[in-house]
Order: structure tokens, then sequence, then C-alpha cells
């Protein structure tokens, strides 16, 4: 595979969903940007000979059959084509691509596979729109019920209802899919890297040793809208008090666990007016920690601060799970066949949520990385050279090719 | 007056604008509600044979000529249509059309004033899309320089400029107008009491006495937009962490002020994804006390206080002074007269900013506040009772009377 050939595909799709305001890519589940990649991706997958379905959840499957069987045992990769608002243009789309790549180039070597092969494009990943990552993985393995799916709003208040409905698929057929999960022999997912880790280790490609445990709080403090000139400060409950302290303690919490993380990086007072006190604030809590208990002791630690400071400017905290995860811990048998198969490839830890961490739980499941000299991720300077993009395609095609004969 | 025709024209109003998603009122400078109030207002002058005209900063002027005479001397009222977003029903309306029945029961006794009327509307009184306060009498009165107005811009990006061009307006025509200014001999503006202290004296009409000198002041805090869950502790560099520290801090700063307020209700973490660490977080800063050395002090004190928590971020900090407005103490001689044609109505001070405050350092000027019982302002709960507002029309109708006799 050509610098070339991979330059050609990778372009097509950066024409889409870039965001103008934020900078980088606003892509997120079956928005109109979002709509647009699928209906690309469908259209590269067919353009090849696959066979594209929508499952019951809104993910794409592209279909290399094998000749007179069965969709058993096979040997599937991909990755998501959402982003973050105004992610990078690495994160979910080079897995695509680098899978629709791989296949090239086994075809183009006259590879014969005698299990199925299966491109796959999870829905809304990021949980940019709906708040749940890895929404469309979650609903395939059942990990999200789908009524619960179903009532998920976005910003402006559409729910995931409506968003399908709109995309012209089918709420009522969301749910745990077992029949097509069975299919899965394998799961093998390339991504580009969220750290530096590879650029210290002077690797292209490396994989992936395990998942932070992580969920996602929305906590809502209430306090009393009012008029930010005429109302004293004793006479105040001002919700952006306690959502303040909550900010400043994450950090202070997090830092007390070894490996942990809190971020707020959304944050929404209502109304917003300048002039105006809030009457409430919505503010999501991102948490990781290598163990489940630690992420879980990180969280009940900050939710008890947040009450506290809640209470004493006079406010009601509520707070919802969005979302919870264990740690994931990936095969560690496939992990080795794999790094046999890559000369020795690094092996490396992640902080970030992937579907393969949903997959590991139903399914042997794998990670690739590919190397990213900034180190950045969710934000447009993340990046990755063409050179090492086209030798996570050949790792990709080697690890396939191994897996599928 | 009766309650009947204040309720008549009041509730024509309130089917504009209403936020159906935070609750209340969101009327904005030049928007679509805004423009759909300036054009009932207008046809609610014509109809009362005022003579209509939009100055050239927007606002709207509806004139009651004195047969024969010149517009000079003018007696005028009014206040404006616009909101804070979620806004409550009276902050602004409750001045339009209280003005409008003052004359229609003028009209009623057959007065025939001796100086001309007219009833203003001034235009994004609150500052609600544009940022700038008072924007159409700061913008009269040369308080803002027009190539500062003209590139204000909306939260979507659209300048000044381009709004009043798409409300059919000249934005080349902005800019302080003497001429028009000079007309007025007296403004006298009604409004909804922002505080419960009417309650307390058991007057449904009082007079203002002063406005706390204030200000806003944009801060944007940059920092590096990152992966919220591969992104180490140590590695981030999170602008809501200064940006959380400055909101804490305006309260403590702000309450070593005897009288001072500091406010943070908008605050916008870029680009907002809950995992995703913000790469910069704006926020508003409202500052408010009773001397125009006090309000610089609290802001120093607290930009001070930003820069230094930013920089132990490894943030950087920007700070925009959005607009400021010194002290207002409202003319001693025409309040006292009016005091007296009210039977001694008391005189309160208020932290609220009007466009009353940005007239009075160009001509005499005075305030008639009605009684607000829930003491909310800015929100859904700002109230005035029927009875109240019916007290307010004959309050203004007495004043005018007087005032243009």
């Amino acid at each position: 595979m050509t610098v070339a050939a991979y330059r050609s595909l990778w372009r097509d799709q950066t024409d889409h969903g870039r965001d103008q305001r934020r900078g980088g890519f606003s892509r997120h589940g079956f928005d109109e940007a979002d709509l647009t990649l699928r209906e690309w991706f469908a259209a590269e997958a067919q353009s090849r000979g696959l066979d594209v379905e929508v499952d019951r959840n809104g993910n794409l499957w592209a279909w290399l059959d094998v000749a007179g069987g069965a969709r058993s045992s096979a040997v599937v990769t991909g990755s998501h084509l959402d982003s973050v608002p105004g992610g990078g243009a690495f994160d979910g789309p080079l897995g695509v691509v680098s899978a629709l790549l791989a296949l090239d180039t086994l075809r183009a070597k006259g590879f014969r596979p005698r299990r199925p092969l299966a491109v796959v494009v999870f829905a809304e990943e990021e949980g940019g729109r709906f708040g749940v990552p890895c929404l469309g993985s979650r609903l395939l393995t059942g990990a999200i019920a789908p009524d619960v799916a179903r009532r998920l709003t976005d910003a402006e208040g559409a729910s995931l209802d409506t968003a399908l409905r709109h995309a012209g698929l089918d709420p009522d057929g969301l749910g745990a899919d077992p029949e097509l999960l069975a299919r899965v022999g394998v799961f093998v997912e390339l991504h580009v890297e969220q750290g530096r880790a590879m650029v210290d280790l002077d690797a292209p490609v490396a994989l992936a040793s395990t998942i932070l445990a992580h969920g996602r709080w929305r906590l809502t403090f209430h306090g009393e809208g009012n008029h930010a000139g005429s109302t004293a400060l004793d006479d105040r409950r001002d919700p952006m008090l306690p959502a303040a302290h909550t900010v400043a303690a994450a950090r202070r919490v997090a830092g007390k666990v070894t490996g942990a993380r809190a971020t707020v990086g959304r944050l929404v007072p209502n109304p917003g007016g300048t002039n105006v006190i809030a009457s409430t604030v919505d503010l999501w809590l991102d948490a990781r920690a290598p163990s489940t208990s630690d992420t879980r002791a990180v969280v009940d630690d900050l939710l008890a601060h947040a009450e506290q400071v809640a209470h004493a400017e006079g406010c009601r905290l509520t707070v919802r799970e969005e979302s919870f995860g264990d740690r994931v811990v990936f095969d560690g048998v496939l992990r080795s066949r794999l790094a046999g198969l890559l000369g020795g490839a690094p092996v490396l830890p992640t902080g970030a949520g992937h579907d393969a961490g949903i997959l590991a739980a139903h399914v042997p499941a794998a990670m690739l990385f590919v190397r990213n000299p900034t180190g950045v991720s969710h934000a447009p300077a993340e990046f990755a050279e063409e050179d090492d993009c086209v030798a996570g395609v050949a790792a990709l095609a080697t690890v396939l090719e191994n897996l599928a004969s």
C-alpha cells in the first residue's frame, strides 16, 4: 500500500464535518456530517464488493464473505466516524480508513480468507451528542437498555429516538443483538494513540493492554436565578459557586489516587446571561482510574464534596450517572499472538475508552495504536504522520491475514 | 385607567419571545422576537396618533407633538423591550407599556401638553446578544464608539453590523446623536423593582436615588485541549481550573467591599465536550460597587488573582472590558419634585443598570419603580401585581402631566 493510496482515501472523508467555529471536526451520532460520512463509508465498502448492512443499533457492517460460507467466527475490524466537539481528524476515522485499506492490501496480494472479514463503523462512539460513549457497541452488547437509550437527548432536546427516525432507522429495533455478536470471532480496532508514549518508544505501531475504568456523571446544581446587580451577596443562592468549587475539587480528589483523572470539560450555566445569577448549572464529570473501585472512590469523594458546597450556598445537587465502564484488560493470548506477528510491538495501557473495550467483555479483542507525534487527542492538534498511518495499515493487514487464515 | 386596559395591552406583548427551553423570555437586540416587538410597539404608537421614528442607533421614538411646536424640551419616557436570556416578563416591557398607557390616561382626561412628549424604546438594553448593556442609549450619547459597536458579535459570531442590516437599518448611521439628545428636556423611566425593598416598605411605587458603578469583563483562559482520559493530571494545562478558581474568588473578593457584587453567570468552555479537556474557557464577570473606585478595586484584585491561578496551571489569561459605567446619582431637584407629586414616594438605590442611568449624564433623569413581590429579577419569577402596575401608570401619568405642563 502506497502513501498515495492512503492519502487519497484519507482526504476523501476530511471534507465532512469541519467545525469552523471551534476548529477541528464536529461529527456527532446521526447528525448531518455523520450521516454523510456513513454514506461515504457505505459507498467505499460497496465499491470494494463488500456487503453493507446496518444493524439494529445503527452500526454499519461491511462484509467480505467466504465463498459459500456462513458469517461466523468472523474477523472484524473497524472503529467509528463520529468525533468529540471540535475534535481531531484521526480519532475514529483512522481505524475505519485503515480497515478498508488493509482489505485492499490483502486483495492486492491475492489473499483468500478462510474466515469471513468485516469492517464495522460503530455509532456515536464519543457520546458527543447523546452523552453516552460507545453507544452503538453498548447497545449491541446489551450494556445499555434500549429504553434508556431511546430517551437520551442532545443539547437541543432532540431524543435518540427522533434522531434515528430522521436517519431512516427504526428505534424500536434498538437493543442487544446476540445473533450478530455471535458472528464475531475476534475484533481488532486500530486507533491513533492518545498520548506521547510511542514517541518516547520510537514505535510507529503498538498494542493495547488495558483501559482505565471510567464513567460520566451529570451534576446539576439548583439555585435561584436573580439579578446580578440588585441581589446582595448574602441573599444569593448562586449555583455557579458550588459548581466552581467542584471543578477545583475534581483535580484535588483525583490527584490523591495514582493514575486517576477527573475532568470537567463541559459546564452550562442556565440561563447563561452575564448580568444574571444562574438558576441552575449543569456540569459533566469524566472520571477514570486504574481500577473500578478507585474510580468509584474518586467519584464518591467528589460527590460528597459537591453536596457539601451546594448545601453551603443554599443550593440543591442532583446527580445522574450517564455511563460507567469497568477496567478492561484485553485478551492476553490474542495480544501475545499479535505482538509476535508485529515483531514485538510495544504494549501500552490507555486512559481512553473504545468500542474494542466494550466488545472485549464478549469476544477476544485487541487494539493497534498508531503513533501521534503531538500526544494530543480530542483536539485539532491530534496528528499521525502518513508513513506511520501506512505502517498501521500494513500491521492491520498482517493481523487480519493471520486471523482469517 | 382600568386593570382591564392594563391587562389587555400587557398581554399583547407577552406572546413574543417566550423561551421554551429556559423558561421566561429571551428577546435580544434585533433578533426575531425583538423585531416583532418593535413592530408591535410602532403599531400601538401609531394607533394612538404618535409619530414613530427610528433614530440612527436603532432606538424607537414615538412623538406626541405640541401643535405647531418644535420637538424641544421634550418630556420623554420609556424603557426597553429586550430581555436577558430566560428573563422575566417585566424588566423593560413594563416601562414601555406603562408609557403608552400613561399617555392614554392623559388623553382621556383631556390634558393638553405645553411641551412635546415622547415614548422611547431603547435597543439592546440588557446586552444579552452583543454583550454591552444599554447599547442603544450608549450609542445615542456617545458612550460607546460606533466602530467598536459595529464589531460587537453575538454568540453565533454575527456582528451588530450584520444584525442591523438584517433589520433594515443602516449601521453606518451609528454614533452619538447630539441633535436628538438635545430635544430631550427630561427623561423618566418606569421599571419593575429588582429587589424586595418596596415589599418591606409597603409601597407600590418608589423613586430611584443612585445606581451602582458597574461593568462587564470577558476573561479568556487559554490552555491546551486534550483527551480527558489519556492525559495525566500533571501533563494538563486545563483552563477550567483557573476559571473555577476565579468564580470562587469573585465571591470572596467582592465580599470584602461593602455593597459590592461580583457575578459569573455566563461561562463557556471550548470545545465543551465531556471527555475533552477544554482548550479555552470564556467567562464573563459582572462587577458592581457603590463607587467607581471600589468597583475598579474589586476587579483589579480579582484579575490579579485570575492571572495568578492561570499561571499556576500553565494557562494564559486575556481580559477585555466590555463595558463600564460610573456610579449614577439621579438629579436631586427632579427627584424631590416627583416625590412631592407622588405623595412622598420612597427613594431607593438600585444595583441594576438602566438607560436612565446613561441619559442621566446628559439630561435630568428619574426612575419610578413598581413593587416586585418576589424580589426576583432577570428570571421567570420576576413579578408585579396588576394593581401595582396600574398604580405605576397613574404615577407616571401624574409625573408626565406635571412635567409637560
